[in-house]
């Protein structure tokens, strides 16, 4: 089955960006956030951030900006991050190691509740404060209450296998890392994460540098 | 300085995923590819894939579809592909030592030349094929020869410092991973990686999912 595209897709990918500093701003006692000061920080035109909080269903005032706390507020429940998420990770090696530990994901509600790996050497590990459990026991561990979501970081010919596996513990949702296209059923959701995307923008910008277009932003 | 957006970026955040698809047709002997078949790869309506192709500059033949090889090259030049980019890459944590293993750069024509870290147990360690360089002899190492992107896997407190660095040695752009906007001059260029933004995109989809709202794709 194919899909349609989701909406404003880049603006939902900026929104962390903003509530990281508005959160900074907040634990620093600032209680008003201007939109030309966020726009300064992440480097876009004051309309397009405008529009960015517009899409949370918050609005500024002009000349003061928008109340700190209302704001982080609006991007938590826009995200659905007024609610923890939980997820398991399978494949710990250089990329898994690397989210397991990513301290923001605790600020955006998101909890690793288990990680699994194949590999002997990493099994009962701890990485990060995460005992590594054997992918053998994932069924076994999982089936009883699955987590929300199944975080994919195995190599891409494992990664449709163990896929299958927390589909049928009853995961419903899944943060693909490995660089293949997951088959699921359709009411089970993919996010794929492609790396080299970002090295595409990047390119893409380079060569409009190089013959001297207008200038690009941090999309 | 702030900056429009660039357009298309979802489309062009795709590339490297039809990229992928097609060298592994080609390998196989496939002459032509189908935007049907390429449509289900991506979990995509057949239109997007069409548009996505559009921008390259190349049009499929109705019933055929587009020639494996010319398709290939044509993403190459969109993406300014068709040349090798050199990158020096600054922090061998997980985060970095992932993207040093990631095989598919190769693919896409990203040499990384140069690795440094500043930890006394990572120097002269040797990751992916990659002897760890002292940060402290970057400039030294760099001056002569600049790389054409920097990549910034440091804590998002030292970012700052190893960017101005790498400007001072002639470095003119950044694939930033490093939690925080980097200040740059005007002639840099900087492109954000905010790992969170693909968790939002997710916490979104799952959102529309639960109030039951049409389908979503991959993007």
């Amino acid at each position: 089955m194919s899909r349609s595209k989701i909406p404003n897709s880049p603006s939902i990918r900026r929104m962390p960006s903003y509530l990281h500093k508005l959160m900074l701003m907040h634990r620093n006692g600032e209680k008003h956030a201007s939109t030309t000061r966020l726009a300064e920080y992440i480097n876009l035109d004051t309309i397009i951030v405008r529009k960015d909080f517009e899409l949370t269903g918050i609005s500024g005032q002009p000349g003061v900006g928008y109340k700190t706390d209302e704001l982080i507020a609006a991007i938590r429940r826009y995200l659905n991050w007024d609610r923890t998420c939980r997820a398991c990770l399978v494949g710990a090696g250089s990329l898994g190691s690397a989210l397991i530990g990513h301290e923001e994901f605790a600020e955006y509600g998101l909890e690793i509740s288990a990680v699994f790996d194949s590999d002997p050497d990493r099994i009962d590990s701890v990485i990060h404060g995460h005992r590594i459990l054997d992918v053998r026991r994932m069924q076994e561990l999982l089936r009883e209450d699955p987590p929300d979501i199944g975080i994919i970081c195995v190599p891409s010919n494992c990664a449709q296998m163990v896929t299958d596996e927390l589909i049928a513990c009853g995961v419903k949702a899944f943060w693909n890392f490995a660089n293949v296209c997951l088959k699921v059923p359709e009411d089970v959701i993919v996010q794929r994460e492609v790396i080299a995307g970002g090295f595409a923008m990047l390119s893409v910008k380079l060569a409009r540098r190089n013959s001297a277009q207008p200038d690009f932003s941090e999309d």
